[in-house]
C-alpha cells in the first residue's frame, strides 16, 4: 500500500459544493437553478419507451440528437458533440486540446468546473477578476499570452446573472489569436431577454476556434438526466469524437433530449414563468431594500453584505433552500433560483421574516 | 482558424468500433455481449418512477447505489465509486493517478479503452502479448519497471473469454511493487463458472494498490443506461471522488442500478440461460468443426482462420450480426454473444449455411 500515488494537480482540487437537496417535506429548493416545473413531460414519455431497450449500447454519436439540434440551429450535424452533461464536453475539450503546461484563462468567482478540467489535464490556471460582478472581457484578452490554449467564458455568468453583449464579444474575438480556443458556456442562454446577447454561433459559422456549450439541465428540466452539447466547426469536433468515452450519452439521455427539444408548451411555460418571476422578485427585493443584480438567467444574485452561510441556515429553517456563494468566493452573497409563483411567494415571505 | 490545436497523443487514437446494431427487423445482434433478455424489469420500473424527478441534479456520490453495493459485497461504502459506465471509472483513474510519461501496461488484442485512457492522460503504452489467447500474467509482471504506474488486467478477458486463476493472480500480486496500481476489469465476472476464478476483493481488503471494475452493462442488461463502479481501499477512492465530474451518474442510472441489484429472478434467469447456451453452442460448434475457445463469459471466441470481415457480412446477410475481431487485432476471428435458445439456434442455422 502506497499513499503518494495521487497526481500533484489533483491534490489541490476542492470538493464541488452542490446545492442542498431538501430532506423535509414542504421545504423548497431554490438553490441549483433547476426547472421549477419538473422535467419536460415529453422527455418523460420518451424515456419510458426507450427504457425497454436498455440492454443495448447507446449510439456512440448520439446521431438522432445531433440531427435534431442540426435542424433547430441550422448548422450541419458534424458541428455538434453530445455529452454526459456539458461538463463531460468540457472534459473532452481538455482531453483533446489541453497539453500539460498550457495556460487556461478562467474568471474568478465563477462556476468551478473550469478549474477542475484545467487541473485534470495539467493546464496552468490564469485567473482574471470579475469587473462589477461581470466577466471582464478586456481583462481576459489582456491576459492572453503565447502559452494560452483555452479561455472559458460563461454567458450569462454564473452566479451573477450578467451577460456580455455582442459588441463586447466581437471586440474580444478580434483580440484572440488563432490557436486559442474560446469556450463559451451558454448553460443559461435560453433565459436571456437582452437583445444585445451575442449570437455566438456566428463565430462557429466563421470557423473560428470557438466551442459553444449548452445543456439540457436548466431550460429543459433535465439536470438529473445528464445531457449537454458542444457546437463548433467540424474540424474541432472530429477529434473530440475520438477522444470521448465511446458511449458517453445514455440511451435515455439521447431519447429524452430529442423529445424535450420538441416540447414547445413546456418550454414556453418555462420562459414565461421565468420572465414574470424576475419582475415579481425584483419588485419584492426592492421593497425589502436588497442589493441584488438584474439577471439574464433563471437565478438572482443577492449581495447580502453579511454571512451567507448563516443566512442560508436561517432561510432553510424557514423552509427555503438557497445557495450561499461562499464556495464561489462570495462569502456575503447568495443565489436564488426563480421558482413557480407559489415558490417565489414563499421565498419572499421567508426573506421578510429572516431579514427582519 | 488553426488546425494544429489537437494534442499529439490524441492524434494517434483510432475510432472505437462498436458492434453493429440491426436495422432490418428479424436480424439478431449477437455482437456486443448484451443481455438477450433485455434490461432488468425492476430497473425499468424504478427508472419510470425516478424520471418524474429529472429536473433535480443527481446525488454526486451515488450514495444509495454505494450503500446497496456495500451491503451485497460486504465492504464499506467508501470503498466504492460509481461512474457513467466503467469506462468513466477508467477515465477517473487516469485523471487521478496517471502523470504524463508514466508507463501503463496493457495486453495486446484486448478491449481498446485502456489504450484510449492511457493516451488521454499522456501515459506511455507498454504492450504485452497474449499467451495462448489468455492474459500472460508472468509476462506482464516482467514488463514492470520503476516507471510503471498502472496495469490493466481483464478477467475474464475480452474477446477470448479466458480467465486467470486465483493462484495466478496471487503469484502476480507478489511481484507487483507498492505504488503500481493494478486495475482488474471484471465486466464479465458474474458469468464465470470456474471455481478457480479469483476473489479479487481479497486484495482490496488487504489494502493493496488495486481497483476492481464492474459494470451494470452485461449481467444486469443495462448497457444503454451507463453505470459501472470501482472497488478499492478508501484512500484510493477518496481522491477519485474529487477528480470525477460532480454529477457523473444520472438519476436514472443510480435508481435503475439499485433496482437491478435486487432483481433476483432476472439475474438467475440470465445466468442459467448463459450456462445452458454455452453447452449448446459448444456441442453445435464441435459438430461444425469450429476452432473456438471455451469461455468463462457470455460470449465465445471463434478462430475462423479466414477473413472475419467477409464472414461477418455473410452472416449478416443471413440475419445474424456477430463481431469480427479485426479491430481487436484478430482479422481471422469472430466473437459471438450467447443469446436466448431461439437466437442460439438461429445462429447455428446461419453458421451451417455460411460455413458450407
Amino acid at each position: 500500500m502506497s499513499d503518494d500515488l495521487v497526481r500533484p494537480e489533483i491534490k489541490g482540487i476542492k470538493e464541488y459544493v452542490p446545492g442542498k437537496t431538501p430532506v423535509k417535506p414542504g421545504v423548497i429548493k431554490l438553490a441549483s437553478n433547476e426547472n421549477p416545473f419538473g422535467p419536460s413531460p415529453k422527455a418523460i414519455e420518451s424515456i419510458a419507451r426507450e427504457s425497454l431497450k436498455l440492454q443495448i449500447y447507446p449510439d456512440q454519436l448520439s446521431s438522432l440528437l445531433r440531427d435534431a439540434l442540426s435542424k433547430i440551429l441550422d448548422l450541419p450535424a458534424d458541428n455538434f458533440i453530445c455529452g454526459n452533461g456539458s461538463d463531460d464536453i468540457m472534459q473532452i475539450i481538455g482531453a483533446t486540446y489541453l497539453n500539460p503546461g498550457d495556460e487556461v484563462i478562467i474568471s474568478k468567482n465563477t462556476f468551478s468546473l473550469y478549474e477542475l478540467i484545467a487541473r485534470i489535464f495539467g493546464g496552468k490556471l490564469v485567473f482574471v477578476d470579475l469587473r462589477d460582478f461581470a466577466l471582464d472581457l478586456p481583462g481576459i484578452a489582456a491576459a492572453i499570452t503565447t502559452k494560452t490554449k483555452i479561455i472559458f467564458l460563461t454567458n450569462p455568468n454564473n452566479p451573477t446573472g450578467s451577460i456580455f453583449t455582442s459588441d463586447q464579444l466581437e471586440a474580444f474575438m478580434k483580440k484572440v489569436p488563432d490557436g486559442v480556443l474560446v469556450v463559451v458556456d451558454e448553460a443559461y442562454g435560453e433565459f436571456v431577454e437582452d437583445k444585445y446577447y451575442p449570437v455566438s454561433l456566428k463565430y462557429v459559422r466563421e470557423e473560428r476556434d470557438i466551442i459553444v456549450l449548452r445543456t439540457f439541465s436548466k431550460y429543459y428540466g433535465l439536470a438529473g438526466l445528464r445531457v449537454g452539447y458542444g457546437i463548433a466547426r467540424k474540424e474541432l469536433i472530429a477529434p473530440m469524437l475520438l477522444s470521448k468515452m465511446p458511449f458517453n450519452v445514455s440511451r435515455l439521455g439521447q431519447a429524452g433530449a430529442v423529445a424535450a427539444l420538441e416540447d414547445k408548451a413546456f418550454l414556453e411555460k418555462t420562459l414565461k414563468n421565468n420572465s414574470e418571476g424576475r419582475k415579481y422578485l425584483y419588485s419584492e427585493f426592492d421593497k425589502l431594500g436588497l442589493d441584488y443584480k438584474k439577471t439574464e438567467s433563471n437565478f438572482i444574485f443577492i449581495n447580502l453584505k453579511k454571512s451567507a452561510d448563516e443566512f442560508f441556515l436561517k432561510m432553510m429553517a424557514d423552509g427555503v433552500i438557497l445557495r450561499p456563494l461562499t464556495s464561489f468566493g462570495f462569502p456575503e452573497a447568495v443565489r436564488i433560483s426563480i421558482g413557480t409563483p407559489e415558490q417565489n411567494k414563499k421565498l419572499v415571505e421567508a426573506l421578510k421574516k429572516v431579514l427582519k
